[in-house]
Parts: C-alpha cells; structure tokens; sequence
C-alpha cells in the first residue's frame, strides 16, 4: 500500500530504542509554538474549532510536516488524517495520535501534545534508524471537543462503527453549516474509507485536564479506565406568547424547560460530588429567545459523570426524569435528538501494565488514574486493544486559555510514548 | 410650523364629528393587508424586527400614505415618525398612534392597528372636512417590541426622557448592529430633536393581547391602568473549564448561574398565579455555550407582573433575591446592566371616562380593565394626558403567528379612536 519510508530514515537501521533513547524535547515544542500560533484565542489560548479556517491551516502544517517526515499521509472521508510509516512486516498498525482541534476559549495543548508529541516520536525514530515490524500511523481525529459540532468524538466514533458518516456529515454549527460541507470547504473530505480495516492497536498521549498528577508531582498518568460518562442533546417544543399576559398555567416557554433542565442537572452533580461525581449543563440555546416573547423551541447539551458506573447509571436516570419533569413544568414537549456514553474498564489491560512498566524503566515516577474527559482513545478502545499516557495540567485546567501543561511536565510522558509505540511495533 | 393640511381636504369644513360618523373600515383593512405582505414571517404572522429591511419597507410605505394623506411627516433622531394634520390653532398636537415593528414570531395587530387605524382616522377626518382646533399627529414608535434591541418601548423612552439618546443608539442585536447604525441604513436617523416639545395628549388603539374582552364578548376595552411590571437584564461572569473532570465547587458555570435565575423566576411567577402574577425567563445567552466546557459569560432578561402594584414590588424583590442566589450558587458574580418598569395607574381620568362615554355614545358595549402588557402610552402618560383603547384578541393570542383580531373587532375600538382623537383635538 505504501512504498517509501521517508528519505531521512537512518541508513543504518536498529529493531529496538535503549533505554536512554528520548525524543528531542527542543524540536517537539517548536511545533507546539508554531501550532500556538494558529488560532488564536484569548491570551495563551486557541480557538481553532473544528473544520475552521484555522483548522484547516494547522492541518496543512501538520500534513506538510508529516511528509517531510517522510510518512505517507491519507485523509479518509470524514477528515481523519493518518500519517504512516511503514514496518517491516504488511501487518495491522500502530495508531499514535489524538486530535489538533480546540474549544472555542481552549487551550495549547488538549489533544495537540498527542499529535505533535506522535510526530516527535516519528522523527525521533527516523533518526534512530529504528525498523519496526508493524506500521505506525499518528492520527489527528476530526472533531473531538464537539464544541462546533455534537457530540464530541465524532469521528473517531464514524471510524469505530458507532455513528453513521452521512449523519455524522448533518451535524450543523450555530449558522447551519454542516460537518459535510465544511469538510469539502476546507479540502479535508478524503477519499480513504472511514474505518474498516484492521488497526493493531492505539495508544494516545493527552494532558490529564484534572489536576491529581499536578497535585502528587508525579510524571506520568498510567490511565486504568474512564469515568463513565452519559451525554444528552434535548430538544423541547412549546408555543410562542406574550409574556405579559399570558397566563401561567398556559405557557409552554421551552426556554424554562431548558433552563429547569439545566438546574435540575446541575442539582444531580452536587448531590454527587462527594463521590467525585460531576453534572453539567453545557448549552442551552432557545427560539425565540428575545424579551417579551416566550420561546417555542431549545435545545440543551448536558452530561453527567462517575468514576463508579452503578452511581453514574444512578445520575444518567436522574438525568432523564429531570429532562421530563422539566418539560412537564413548563407544559412542553421534549425528545431526546441523541445521547452518548463513555467510560468504563476499556482499556487493555496488556497496555496499561506495558506503560506501567516502560515510565518505571525510563525512571519516571507514575500513577495509575482513570481518565475523567472523553477522548477518541474510548472510541479505539471498544475495537482494538488501547492505553493512555496522561502528562499533568497546572491547576487540573482545561478547556480555559490559561491551560498549561510545561514542557518538563510533557517531557516523560512523550518518552514513554516513544518508547511504548517502538515496543507496541515490535510486538 | 406646517404649511398645508392635505389636497384632498373636503372644502366643507366642520369642527365637530355627528354620532353617525363612522371609520372606513374596508379603507382600513386594505392597509391591514398590506401591511401583512411586509416582513410575512410563519404562516398569518409577520417578522419584522425593529429596523430591518422589512421595517424600512413598511415605514416607506405607511410615509407616502401619509404624505397622499396631506399630512406632513417628520421624522426624529430615534426614528420616531410623526405625520401631522395642522389644526385651526398653534397648540400641541393630539398625538395617536403605535408601533409598526413586530416580534420575531409575530402577528399582524400588535401596534399596527394603532397606527394604521391612526391614518384611517386622517384620512375619515379629511374626508369629513373636520377642522380641529389643534393639530394631531400619528406616531410610529421605534422599537416597541424589544424584540431585536432591548429594552422595549425604547424609543418612546427617550422621546419621554426617560433614556438616553445616545445609550439608546448603542443597544446592540445579537450580531452586534447597533441601533444608531441601523437607523441610519435604513434612513430613518431623522432630524427632529427627539422630544422637548409640548404633547396635548396621547391616545393609543391596541389590540388587548389578553383574553378579557373576547371572553366577555365585549366591543371595546376603557383600559384603566396597567399591571406593574418590572423587567431586569442581568449579566453573569464565570470562568471556563472542563465540563468533566473540574470539581463541582470550583465551577463558575454562568449559563448555570443563568438557567437557575430563569428557574427560579417562573417559580415566582407560578407562587404568584393566584392573583394573576406573571414572571418570565425571556432570554438566556451565553458564551461559548457549547458541548464540553463551562461558560463564562450569560446575560438574562426576566420580567414580573402584577395587577397588585404592592405585589408586584414583592415579586420584584424576589426576583432580586432569585439573581444574586442563582449567581451565588454557580459562583459566578452578576451585575445588572439594564432594569425597567412600568404600570400602575398613570393614565389620565378624564380621558379614560371620556373614552368610556364616547363608546357608549357610539352604542358599542366597553369594559374597564387592566393592560398586562407594556405600551408606548406608559411612557407618554409619565409626561401627557394619556389613554388607551383596547379590541379584543381571539383567544387572548399575542406574539404569535396566530395572534388574530377580526375586521369585526377592531371596527367598534377604531370609530371610538377616530371621536376621541376629533374630540380631543377640538377641546
């Protein structure tokens, strides 16, 4: 499928790294500056949404990087962008990656230190001269933060089967844009099919976006599991009015069945917190939604989280009468347009012990967490056998412009990824 | 200050109307019609927001009416459209009128009934060669509804000195137009100074957005006062974050802080239903308001009514409290950028019991009753004699594409516009 490696492989050519083989941290952060420069937000942040100009620009620097790698790169028809290099042996690869876009106030480093840290790992082998058995591939998912487009992940759950690619092309931002058509806008609809073909197994370095490594001072997150997680796009329909007169008990204000809802939500994640367990409400938009008038139509994104599945399935039915009550007080109607859900002992438990084992062997203090966000890996991980690596955020914070993660704090995990992807490679 | 009364003035003049005289009322409809075809929205209802194009269409076309009517139009630095008919004697003008702009979903009567029927009562007294004593002026007021910029009733505001002319030009729409701006694109930033002259009176025809009189089957309504009413724009300021992992009691979600406000506001409203209190979440924004992150910033705008003034001030106060309880339980501060009210029993006595007896007079059955919705009139009662005329609303309907008032319940509340505007001008 593939025919060349990449001109600058190393002529002399090695199976496997030494331990003190590690990435070239100086070049690894003069991509993330020229990617901090692409899209910017608010001070230190980025706003390079999904399938935007800015979007675009990245993965045009990002594809012209990848060839200058000498990796082969394929877009397939939802965006994904898969950057090979070739193994020894016609064998399933290796995926490394994670995704380049951001949230609207996001930060330098969600989801970009597990691509750019993936073509690091690249040209650090390259130089090398490492020969692996099985291909590699570094992927840049299309649309994980689900900020322009819901629900989050969305192409990594098309490549994994769980969503359908034309529904997946209806997805529309605010203006009406769809997903379909801002692909074909930004010359990023490729011509690969999305998914099936036999992927070896993924592994993704992100930041933790919580702050338990921050706090223990420890190098790397081992990720055992995700906290299971339920997500919910409500639509509500009542009826416009004036809302002077109109009386009470004849309203059907959706944009109060939406704000209940919200209230209701966010009432389930206090009632959790003790747990550990977190509920938000993440939008709400209505229609009208203008004074003096009741508004006919909302919709509303909400989401509630557990480390422990029983109580998260406790919070998700919490969730769904809350959404019901919530139309009932407000005399409207109501339909849930899509749910999600995430988490869990997904992980392979092969991988997690290899990482385990591999920061041990470079010296790097870990610690076994579960992974509170969402990311692809949960997607990857219900088809083929997948880990993370977590590198600490200052504060825990994320989805903010002040997110931080420094570059002694990217350091040990970017080599474990190195060193777990070369071992992943030569299995 | 006015030089011609209008071409088609009957050579007979008369000072005085006879019992017998009566509206045009197929004249009348045929303006409805027009009117109609400008800015269609949902089906029977209209669209057409404060000065859009549509707006400029209509007051384009409600000028040479006038104008074909003789009547001289001028036109202030807020928009505000006078179109006068001089009288015998250099005194302040009798001023009728409403507003031509609607809301996003609205229909087809709300203001304009009072403004066409206003040029229906000229066009009659022209052709009845009526000379006044003192001149009467329609108006159409800029922005009534609030629908596009808030607050409503704004331009009626400033004519009476409650605003600023130059806050009012910065309110801004959703895109961020502001009002100043589009007043002049569409050519409607006049030269007149914006009030600061002498008003006799003002008198205004509405449809009651109610269901009393279409209940009561009564033909006119004698509005006596209105419900007291307080409006709020409020603004909330949070910090974004991770929707997962950040805790619980680190959160400043201010959409949270939002939809709580809105919750607890409808409470108020529903605590109040007993009495006929009314409480509206209206509108909730935030930012970036999208799937995966907390928002930092909201804006809400509520309103409270009640028949009751010492009421009504309760539920003012608990919806202050419902403000800084709702911010305090997101974390998030609040500040309130805008706050107004309306109502109570401002309108002039001897001209409500006078168009309590010209009803009679004309045989039509009339009702004394509230107005729960905010007019232009409350703002001109503050400073002028002031009055309102109300027809019925089927089914109480306003704000809404299916807001109706038939040919045959306008008819009454017009012929008593048209001997109070005549009788009001010869005093």
């Amino acid at each position: 499928m593939m025919d060349v490696i990449g001109d600058n492989l190393d002529p002399v050519s090695n199976e496997a790294l030494v331990v003190d083989d590690r990435i070239n941290m100086d070049r690894f952060w003069s991509t993330i500056e020229a990617s901090s420069e692409i899209g910017k937000g608010r001070e230190h942040g980025l706003c390079r949404l999904a399938l935007s100009d800015s979007d675009k620009e990245m993965r045009d620097l990002f594809v012209k990087w990848c060839r200058d790698t000498g990796l082969d790169v394929k877009v397939d028809a939802i965006g994904n962008i898969f950057a090979r290099r070739e193994g020894k042996e016609d064998l399933p690869p290796v995926l490394i990656g994670s995704h380049l876009d951001t949230q609207v106030n996001g930060g330098r480093f969600d989801g970009i230190v597990g691509v750019l840290g993936a073509l690091e790992v690249m040209r650090r082998i390259n130089e090398l001269g490492i020969q692996t058995k099985r291909p590699i591939e570094i992927v840049d998912w299309t649309n994980e933060e689900g900020s322009r487009f819901t629900p989050p992940m969305l192409a990594s759950g098309c490549f994994t089967g769980a969503y359908d690619l034309d529904w997946a092309y209806q997805r529309a931002d605010d203006t009406g844009a769809m997903l379909g058509d801002e692909l074909e806008r930004i010359g990023y609809k490729g011509d690969e099919p999305v998914g099936g073909r036999e992927i070896d197994s993924y592994l993704e370095l992100h930041i933790e976006q919580a702050d338990t490594l921050f706090k223990a001072n420890v190098d790397v997150g081992v990720v055992t599991h995700g906290y299971t997680s339920y997500g919910i796009l409500a639509e509500f329909n009542g009826a416009t009015a004036h809302t002077g007169p109109h009386p009470m008990d004849q309203r059907q204000n959706a944009l109060v069945a939406g704000a209940r809802f919200l209230t209701a939500v966010d009432d389930i994640g206090w009632a959790n917190a003790s747990t550990g367990g977190k509920a938000t409400g993440a939008r709400l938009v209505a229609w009208p939604n203008a004074a003096g008038i009741l508004s006919d139509w909302a919709q509303a994104v909400c989401d509630v989280r557990n480390d422990d599945p029983d109580i998260a399935a406790e919070m998700h039915q919490s969730m769904l009468t809350a959404l019901a009550e919530a139309a009932d007080k407000a005399n409207c109607s109501y339909k849930v347009l899509d749910q999600w859900n995430w988490g869990g002992r997904i992980f392979n438990d092969a991988m997690v012990a290899s990482v385990r084992a591999t920061a041990e062997k470079l010296g790097y203090a870990s610690l076994d967490l579960p992974s509170q966000a969402g990311h692809d890996a949960y997607f990857l991980a219900k088809r083929v056998p997948t880990a993370m690596i977590f590198v600490p955020s200052v504060d825990g914070l994320s989805h903010s412009n002040f997110e931080l993660s420094t570059r002694e704090q990217i350091e040990p995990g970017l080599n474990v990824l190195l060193h777990e992807a070369v071992a992943r490679a030569n299995r």
